[in-house]
């Protein structure tokens, strides 16, 4: 399959790298608002202007973005089906139906597919949430998060007055994950579930006590979680603090009769979260490429997709050797 | 969806309680190979003789077979499948192309889908190999067992004699989940990933050394693990070892690139496998009912299936809920 990289930033590399791992998968190039004389790709890939992306209609067989939910995939994504099937990891929950329709609209027009909010989550968290909602329905499901970079509370921190830079963990309380593995289904609290561990870079000079109030009183982001503030140097910062890991868990207990308790635990845990991203998207792209030869168009989401296409083997493989 | 339950052992029984569970499902009737006189449902659902089937051809949408792989699923199935859409649990790995070719077969003659191979192993723990490796071709697999009750090994040691009855529970070896866990990638043998622990009662009188020196050296059985055998009453079995628990793990760790490791876990922890089973059953019944309506017929696995099939909720409900 031929894929075309439309944005270059952490997750844009994650995805390079994957096709790397993946030999069906052939990068035909890399797109860029910024100049592409300044852009320099991981695997020596060719970097194009996002202006000439039409150009590649017929040479790319999914194009997958890889820009941010806030500002660009809710337009990307929709202009760019009207040209090429194409993948997104669209991440902001609440707009997710919107951004459906949006893609819908356009697929269906092109005759395209394509195929949003893929990754992890929304992605495989997701689908283990289906799966086992459908399979254990008196029951109840939990999400934790981390121990992981959050790159949203990082920036977040970072916009605050004498600070250069940050760093923020999301971690899950152990004493809520067990109780929740062992099936007490408890009810939580936003901070009973996760802290929020922040490395700060600070202004030689600035105000530190001034910066750990606004940290810790910031509404949404740190006021409902017990968080902790440590001012570090820059080098301390770059050395310790630059990697991108992350993970979680996807928990669901339920009863399948009055004495019989179920328990089905997911988890995650990944050294880069943009390399793990990008991996899921190329299987992801796979999957599109089966789909469209069945005359399939629209907008998808993976738990829309069979489960076999996502796999580099056939189908008479994975009963031999997976099922 | 109406639903037939063909079989009716600790299985049968778990699909049972699993439709209770699930509002959009009823069922039709329990159909035995014994005399319905003498077996009684849980539920007070009416038992027919098997005999009887074909009469229930347009009063069942969905015939989940709950008899056993060794000698009932392979001559069943490709036979029910004639009449009815199907839903299998044929867990003999090494012969299910064969099985799916026969099924196949036949379904593709009466526009029927059957799905087989269903429930956790094979079942969820293929998918998540399979999607798994999908994500992280450069990777490898783990898949440990239990703690749980293995009905193939308690009846090999009942077939010994002298033993009145026997429970064996399949233990995963904790030092080799926590190297695996950890992303050691380990080699590990038969011996080094699962020890096997036997409850056994013997009759009066009965050589118990020579017991357990048989259980002990029972070729493929037993005789490639760490085995350890306690002789108990039939009193103790009956209060200690009365539950059918089971459960286990999938591993999946893999490089995205050289320094960045990703480590994926599946776990369940069951109090009951056949209720646990029963429940997926059920839930694939619900997708089968799903495709049906877009005229696919002949053999499936859950690998085919589309994740948001399974789900009671809509593909927007799901979109805004748990994607």
């Amino acid at each position: 399959m031929r894929i075309g990289i439309y944005g270059y930033g952490n997750l844009g590399k994650g995805v390079e790298r994957a096709i790397l791992k993946n030999k069906d998968a052939e990068l035909v190039g890399i797109f860029t608002r910024r100049d592409p004389e300044t852009v320099k790709s991981v695997t020596g890939a060719s970097v194009y202007p996002a202006s000439m992306v039409e150009e590649f209609k017929d040479k790319i067989d999914v194009m997958i973005l890889c820009g941010g939910s806030a500002t660009d995939l809710g337009s990307q994504s929709p202009d760019l089906v009207r040209l090429f099937h194409i993948v997104d990891s669209f991440d902001t929950h609440a707009t997710i139906p919107e951004h459906f329709d949006d893609v819908d609209r356009v697929a269906k027009q092109s005759g395209k597919i394509g195929v949003i909010s893929c990754g992890w989550d929304p992605g495989l968290f997701s689908l283990m949430r289906v799966y086992a909602g459908a399979v254990l329905p008196d029951g109840r499901d939990y999400t934790f998060w981390g121990k992981g970079v959050s790159q949203g509370h990082s920036d977040a921190i970072r916009r605050i007055k004498g600070v250069l830079d940050a760093r923020q963990y999301t971690v899950p309380v152990p004493e809520a994950l067990e109780r929740v593995r062992n099936g007490q289904n408890p009810e939580l609290t936003t901070r009973d579930k996760h802290t929020r561990e922040c490395f700060v870079v600070a202004e030689e000079g600035a105000n530190l006590a001034e910066i750990e109030k606004q940290i810790k009183e910031m509404p949404n982001y740190f006021a409902d979680y017990d968080t902790t503030v440590h001012f570090i140097s820059m080098q301390e910062l770059k050395e310790n603090h630059n990697a991108l890991p992350h993970g979680g868990f996807v928990f669901r207990s339920g009863k399948t009769s009055e004495n019989n308790s179920q328990m089905i635990e997911f988890r995650l845990k990944l050294d880069s979260n943009p390399e793990f991203t990008g991996s899921v998207l190329v299987a992801v792209a796979r999957a599109v490429t089966r789909l469209t030869a069945d005359g399939v168009c629209g907008a998808k989401t993976i738990l829309d997709l069979p489960p076999s296409s996502l796999s580099p083997l056939s189908p008479e493989e994975l009963r031999a050797h997976l099922l």
